[in-house]
């Protein structure tokens, strides 16, 4: 097969202007973190398949940008065409352009696949050099994919309310009472999780996301849902009609928002069939224009005329239809209503994950079993070494993917399973370092007698979505990997414990989860949390917690969730983490200083640390005690849903550590 | 008296233009903290004695801007005229401006007494409403100030290379390496802690900072030195002379500044006596002008024509001297370089806060004795109630003053003393609750047998600066006396003990000082630390530890110092703070993940922590053994400074906690 970079840049060669550069990045045209497999433009161009990062093409390079999480997996994936640029240690890509591409230079970019604050960020960057970032009219990756998946059409259902637990009336007039207080007519809803928490629904589009491709735009007196209507069963539709929304196909958003910005959007005004302006398969815009400066951020001065963007996840393409002086560049206050669960949200978030880890510790229990079966190891209690022989034949062999379906497995018996949340992450010894590390059948390794083993995995189901990591050893650790583990564990202790007033951000609380691992010079190249959906996207924001400068925009507010996850990855030998999802609550502290209210956090997540991990003399009395209760909770959470030798096997995980 | 409110009303009402607000800063025209009496405009004005605030006067209204150290402090001391406006929970005071006075306001503010950051901050927001920022050409405080001081006339010493360790070639070298990497001709600079620092001058112009009334500009081939040549000895006249450093009046700055501006600033080119266009008592300058617009922040593509000002530190009437866009508006380099102390100098910080460690304990010897003998204490070491009634005559009663004179005594005794290097903070009981409490002889009060005395003190000596604080008592506290004390002590602890990647800065590390005091829903209203100079300013910048954004701006590095001091203040009944001055060095990790090079501290502050006051059930063993080993080292540190009392006495006090 021919590298779609030689293709690409025969493009970029015969190309009206000629383009010096393309950028491909990874999102697809709701800045989705997770992509159907048709929105895989970045993958297919540069073989790498982390779900982040962005491919810069030129005519004598090819270079691509990922985070900390991805350094090792994409030094593994990129051909030698690549040079991988690490974020956070080398040049952000507009500014690596605007230093190392001439004046004059020519980028371009599908403009349905960046946001509005990225086009500002990169525009600014480059104005120093009179660079020039042109809006495509086609996707120049789209042309060359000659396999490109066809669209998916998968049914829209309707999220009922005994999970969704607030109504979709509710949250429109919610959502009309921030219109107002902003002084804004309407709002421009593109991120997926967005449209599906707002109306209620789900759907199939994209693995392991609930979502539905699909934009909503609601004014203060009517509501659309731009999705392809074959997707809409005739009782989707009865429903949307009942709340007032008016479904219209997915590529009428565009000529839409046009009507919207010179006010002349109106419920069934505009229907005709199906407008379909949202580019498919190439594109259909029919004009190619630069991108303005960013004198847009300037929203003029408050009238009730303003339209409402959100600058990190509303596409230029549609913020490019409207006036800049009445647009309101402004977080969706979406954003920040889905991060605030409700009772009935919190509590299925509670009952999801407590089959969830009664999923896990079953997992546990077949898998010390067959480490011992199979491999001779001393297993999950034991600390000897094992034999490493296989003691059975080649058929019986476990690999990182076996052992994971095995997981799945497990999970796919729990009440209201709809499947994972993310790829698994499975891993043994080296792989683990890989921090999204996803094992490929063909390729991923087999498990280890003496190899830590870590997995990361999560799964949707009605009532919520979970994420859970646990690391553990079925042979003799070293004492350096005991060591580590510990630090983790004592980062992921500290966090968990933490209370702190209101109007504290994740930004503060991070170096909670780092101070062990730093005591010994250690870290981890990834935050230490992310927010995570109802029945909806693993990683979800607005809040997170993490060292990166986002991490300061929002405070943490009770019932939001949030992880709890430290690590430490040391390149070509292990990986630990620990990851369980927290609910942020009301403290009840002695005192109240400044009466401003304090917080702290409710794991939810039930799953045995091992114990044979920890250096005991390295925790403190409250950090062992602190695990010990931990453990009897996680005894009586999942008795209910464990069998007698599955319960004995848990009484034997944990049981107190005496100190 | 009249109130200067009204005087000041009435020259706003015939100023030309009419001003409907006046602005009075507490800073000088250097931008200082600490003050000379006839600069504290701001104090006169508004009766508020505290370091920080800023007094904003209309027609009808009187108000206050300070932080939260002063909350307490400004209630107590602002007439009802008064209005205290609390930073961090009310708005700004520009925000104020905008949002509560009408369109087309006018405010008057004295330009030299204002950063430019300050005034392009101000400008922006007064855009909103069209409000106008008027530069006075005198300033309407000092004409109502019928008995303001009159200018000072101390003299200029050098400070000589065995304190200062590098010297002034040295020093003009690396400046005009930065000047050449920023593509700068000229810095114009303005703090009076960067002058001195880089000249190796010191003076006692202002009280607690041993600085001297000047500006300095250098070029990459001049230095001029402006001051009042009266303060100048012939002695240091061929000092700076030996050095290149051409002195001129103090007044000269500004016409040099044009000058600087035209490049046609040369030695002795422009030296005809004594110019003085810097105002004095009432001001000279001939011309009145509206602040220009903050278009200003923008510097041209470099070229080497920049000239360089601090916009933190530079007022805005040099400021508007200069072309827009000539103007390299970045943090001095002398911040950074004057924050990294150079081997001589960490030593000399050393030694003299081993001296003043020695004061300190000699001051609790002497005082638990007095406090027994006068007051029928139990004493520093016995936890039984005091009878509290005076043994002796009215004429032996201690007071906030007399003992704090006491503290100042045995200071005085030790090498190379100078003097304080801030009012000391001597507090009994509530008062201690006032986070910047400075006792006055008439209205201080009597010490207690029963209550908790906070004293946060320190001196200039030759070779290094000192702040220490502790908080003891000499009866029998309370539970809750005691619960928070060992909150506050864990605190400190705590950022003591911490390792670091380099690169973290002290807004990440705020919290670890805080999390003990989270716990129980305690917290403070202050930053964790500051930076401390070497015999210069006690505070100083340009990193501190701080839930301020400020803080975020700058890493830690090695061989800054910075003071760990964590407090809690409970309004009405008493305080408690512990602070130690710390000095940042390379950590010996086990490992360095990432190749950051990791980052520990040093505590260079020697005297008991009083064991009374701590819950030993809540503190950690490795938080007993932090204690022991401080105490232990403290012994042998102070010893050769003490006499044999008093040795035994700190034997006592340091005996180790049992566990």
């Amino acid at each position: 097969m021919e590298d779609p970079l030689d293709a690409l840049r025969s493009l970029m060669a015969s190309h009206s202007p000629v383009l010096d550069a393309l950028v491909v990045p990874s999102e697809d045209y709701h800045q989705s973190e997770y992509v159907s497999v048709r929105d895989k433009r970045r993958e297919f161009v540069s073989g790498f398949t982390g779900s982040a990062g962005l491919a810069l093409i030129t005519m004598t390079e090819a270079r691509l940008w990922t985070d900390g999480r991805y350094f090792l997996q994409a030094t593994q994936q990129l051909s030698d065409r690549w040079k991988l640029m690490r974020i956070g240690e080398d040049p952000t890509v507009e500014t690596w352009i605007a230093e190392n591409l001439p004046k004059d230079t020519t980028v371009g970019c599908d403009p349905w696949c960046v946001s509005i604050g990225t086009v500002q960020r990169w525009e600014h960057a480059f104005t120093i050099k009179q660079q020039r970032l042109v809006q495509m009219s086609t996707n120049l990756v789209d042309e060359v994919w000659a396999n490109r998946p066809p669209p998916e059409v998968e049914p829209v259902v309707d999220h009922p309310l005994e999970f969704a637990g607030c109504a979709v009336a509710d949250k429109l007039k919610d959502l009309r009472e921030n219109l107002s207080q902003e002084k804004a007519r309407g709002i421009i809803i593109t991120a997926l999780d967005e449209v599906a928490w707002l109306y209620n629904v789900r759907g199939t589009d994209v693995s392991y996301s609930p979502v539905v491709h699909a934009y909503a735009i609601v004014t203060s007196n009517s509501a659309f849902f731009y999705v392809d209507k074959k997707k809409v069963s005739s009782e989707v539709s009865s429903y949307m009609e009942e709340n007032g929304i008016e479904v219209r196909d997915y590529g009428a958003v565009s000529s839409d928002v046009v009507l919207l910005a010179s006010n002349q959007l109106n419920h069934t005004s505009a229907t005709k069939g199906t407008q379909s302006e949202v580019p498919k398969d190439g594109g259909s815009d029919s004009t190619e224009t630069n991108f303005t400066g960013n004198d847009k951020s300037v929203a003029k001065e408050k009238t009730h005329d303003l339209i409402w963007a959100d600058p990190s996840s509303c596409c230029y393409a549609l913020y490019s239809k409207l006036n800049c002086d009445q647009v309101l560049l402004q977080q969706s206050p979406l954003a920040l209503a889905k991060a605030i669960k409700n009772p009935v949200e919190l509590d299925g978030l509670r009952q999801a994950h407590i089959r969830d880890g009664a999923a896990v510790v079953q997992y546990l229990v077949w898998l010390d079993k067959q480490m011992q079966e199979i491999y001779g190891a001393s297993g999950y209690f034991l600390e000897t070494e094992g034999t490493n022989k296989r003691k059975h034949s080649e058929t019986r062999k476990l690999t990182e993917v076996t052992a994971s379906d095995k997981l799945e497995g497990f999970r796919a018996t729990k009440e209201y399973f709809k499947g994972l949340s993310f790829p698994t992450i499975s891993s043994v010894g080296p792989n683990a370092a890989i921090i999204h590390y996803a094992p490929e059948s063909k390729k991923c390794s087999e498990l280890e007698a003496d190899s830590i083993y870590l997995f990361d995995s999560g799964a949707q189901y009605l009532d919520g979505t979970t994420d859970i990591t646990r690391t553990v050893h079925f042979g003799k650790p070293s004492a350096h990997e005991k060591a580590c583990y510990t630090a983790v564990l004592q980062g992921h202790i500290a966090l968990d414990c933490a209370r702190f007033p209101n109007g504290t951000n994740g930004h503060a609380l991070d170096i909670l989860a780092r101070i062990p691992l730093w005591k010994d010079g250690l870290d981890y190249r990834h935050g230490t949390g992310h927010g995570i959906g109802s029945y909806l996207n693993v990683h979800e924001g607005p809040h997170l917690i993490s060292f990166r400068p986002q991490a300061r925009n929002v405070a943490l507010q009770a019932s939001m969730t949030v992880t709890d996850e430290p690590g430490y990855y040391e390149d070509g030998n292990f990986g630990i983490r620990l990851e369980n999802v927290l609910i942020v609550k009301e403290a009840s502290t002695k005192f109240n200083f400044g009466d401003k209210g304090y917080l702290s956090f409710e794991h939810i997540t039930w799953a045995p640390y091992q114990k044979k991990l920890m250096d005991l003399s390295r925790l403190a009395p409250e950090e062992i005690e602190w695990v010990n209760t931990y453990h009897s909770r996680c005894r009586d959470i999942l008795a209910p849903y464990l069998d007698k030798s599955e319960m004995a096997w848990l009484k034997k995980a944990t049981e107190p550590i005496s100190v």
